[in-house]
């Protein structure tokens, strides 16, 4: 059945014969890429009993004729949205219409949605659960994602020593992975020494010490697509405290990979490293989720959070990423893609794990 | 007065006694960075009758410490933001309240910001318009986001000929604004030969060639503010028409600056651009505004667009970008940043502006 078949089955069964998805300076680009294969910044999807339609405006018609067999409704200067998506709701006799609450403004839902005339449904888990199952060439994308997230931070441990800033560092892996022609699917983390220990915190001028942990999370978005890799490299050689904390966060992620396959809860993988981090010791320095749901978002839907009681579904790509943050001395964190299949996982990153020191 | 100051001033002129914005994963980072002072990218920021309060997770409570006055309400795990919001309000009296319409969800408004009880009152113009109109320390900011764009393409020039991809231009270009500790602005655009018609071209594989235009358009983010640049080069010796074309745009980019300066309405400063352009037979192919607002958001305010019929304010930093775009054959843009005082505009950009061969 293809995507469109899928999406127009879930309406059915939540008894809609209609949808409108909105995308304003690519405020919903994600989903209007799944849904239709349009990547604009700018589109307005409507499904109808009839046909599947896309508003656009002329910066991006030519574009939307070779991405979508959505057809195009063009919107020129002067027309009002709500007019235009009105006319086609009613045309094709649509009249009980979802639509997404949460990725509209209140604005947008008072001067627009509220005034199509139609009986309105939020949906938005609709697109959600679909875009979190990922089809085979989903996954192909996402390796490629990966293999250029990886190229690009294996050609820049040449340029990785002590003297060298977390910014220029940064740069450099961005640059490699810009090279090669990827986007970044999100902000780079480089963290060097105490600095590794924030666990979202952006490059500084810190510069590179002998004896410093240096913590890189970073991904790669092709073809709309992004990996989302973290690790964990010693300039130097390590305390005997850095090697025990690196070898607790490894044993930690190594048994929450085992421990996983399609249909476990979210929350018991989370518990599998949380008890391994907690009896070491560290269970106070482990204070985020497992890992989240990745794909055209790098947050792409629901993940090993403790919160988290639904099973994991089959073709779900997903981050196993526990780490441990001692304040003021240094972090550890180990991040990897992991495919979530019947019988496991297949890990779609393939950067060495064992403690490196450059 | 400081800037709190003149918002609440704001606020009494609007009858109100309270405001909420809300700031969840940077979806409203600049206007709280604006008012708060906090750049993070969790924050409720509340203010009330007696005081001002910042409510974020642990993640960020150090921070807010550093860069906020507003008063830290820790939010904690299991914490309901609504009933932070509406104690914080109720405690020290707030019954009419401020928020903004456009920069929450639907969704949200339903569960949190209609439960708060108490009167709400959409006023998306205050920050807005307070923001629009830049401080000096602001202009500086703003001046230094250009400086490190400047040198970034600057040095580029030497990586730029015939042979090279747009993506190795642009990620060239970014490396350079990264290494010097910059962010980027928005999507650096490079479109070269008939790629440079493109108005929003994303940089693709295509390899410069002698005769082609090569127009680049790209900005810095440096201490929250940005810059916003275009500029047009040569590879190799242009035909006449380029020749011709770049000239016409160069001079309705010049009289249009020496046209503006604070108090005059903005779609008058675009006819200026545009009749020019219209007067030398190219009226079709200038499709856009002639300038934004430009500051803490890439589109900051209100502009030079044919649709703006209020005068610029004083303080307003706008940019001046006129173009020609010829399907097919090349286009040319030339974007300068300009803030406006009473007797003119300073242009804050100084990279060259007559036609580069390169």
């Amino acid at each position: 059945m293809s995507r469109i078949e899928r999406f127009r089955e879930k309406l059915r069964e939540s008894k809609l014969d209609g949808f409108v998805l909105y995308n304003m300076e690519s405020s919903n680009r994600s989903s209007s890429w799944y849904l239709s294969g349009f990547s604009g910044s700018f589109s307005v999807l409507i499904v109808t009993p009839k046909g599947e339609y896309i508003v656009t405006d002329s910066r991006y018609f030519t574009q939307a004729e070779i991405e979508t067999h959505f057809k195009l409704i063009p919107f020129n200067n002067g027309d009002e949205l709500k007019d235009v998506i009105q006319a086609t709701l009613a045309k094709d006799g649509a009249s009980r219409v979802g639509f997404e609450e949460e990725t509209i403004s209140y604005g947008l839902y008072k001067r627009v949605f509220s005034q199509l005339g139609v009986e309105l449904e939020p949906v938005d888990s609709i697109l959600k659960d679909l875009r979190m199952v990922k089809s085979p060439e989903e996954v192909e994308k996402m390796r490629l994602a990966v293999k250029i997230a990886e190229d690009a931070l294996t050609e820049t441990f040449n340029f990785i020593r002590p003297g060298r800033t977390e910014e220029e560092v940064c740069a450099a892996l961005e640059y490699e992975i810009r090279k090669r022609g990827g986007y970044l699917a999100f902000e780079t983390i480089v963290g060097s020494g105490p600095r590794s220990a924030i666990v979202h915190g952006r490059p500084s001028n810190r510069t590179l010490q002998e004896g410093d942990f240096l913590l890189i999370d970073y991904g790669a978005r092709v073809d709309g697509y992004n990996s989302d890799i973290t690790r964990t490299y010693s300039i130097g050689e390590p305390s005997d405290e850095m090697v025990k904390v690196y070898e607790v966060v490894l044993k930690a992620q190594t048994e929450a990979k085992n421990a996983s396959k399609a249909g476990v809860i979210g929350s018991q993988i989370h518990e599998v490293a949380a008890s391994i981090i907690r009896e070491a010791g560290y269970g106070d320095y482990f204070g985020h989720g497992l890992g989240h749901s990745l794909g055209m978002d790098t947050h792409d839907g629901q993940g090993l959070s403790p919160k988290n009681c639904n099973p994991i579904p089959a073709g779900a790509v997903i981050t196993i990423e526990p780490g441990i943050y001692l304040p003021g001395k240094f972090g550890v964190r180990i991040e990897d893609d992991c495919y979530f299949c019947e019988s496991g996982v297949e890990v779609l990153t393939n950067l060495d794990r064992e403690l490196k020191i450059l």
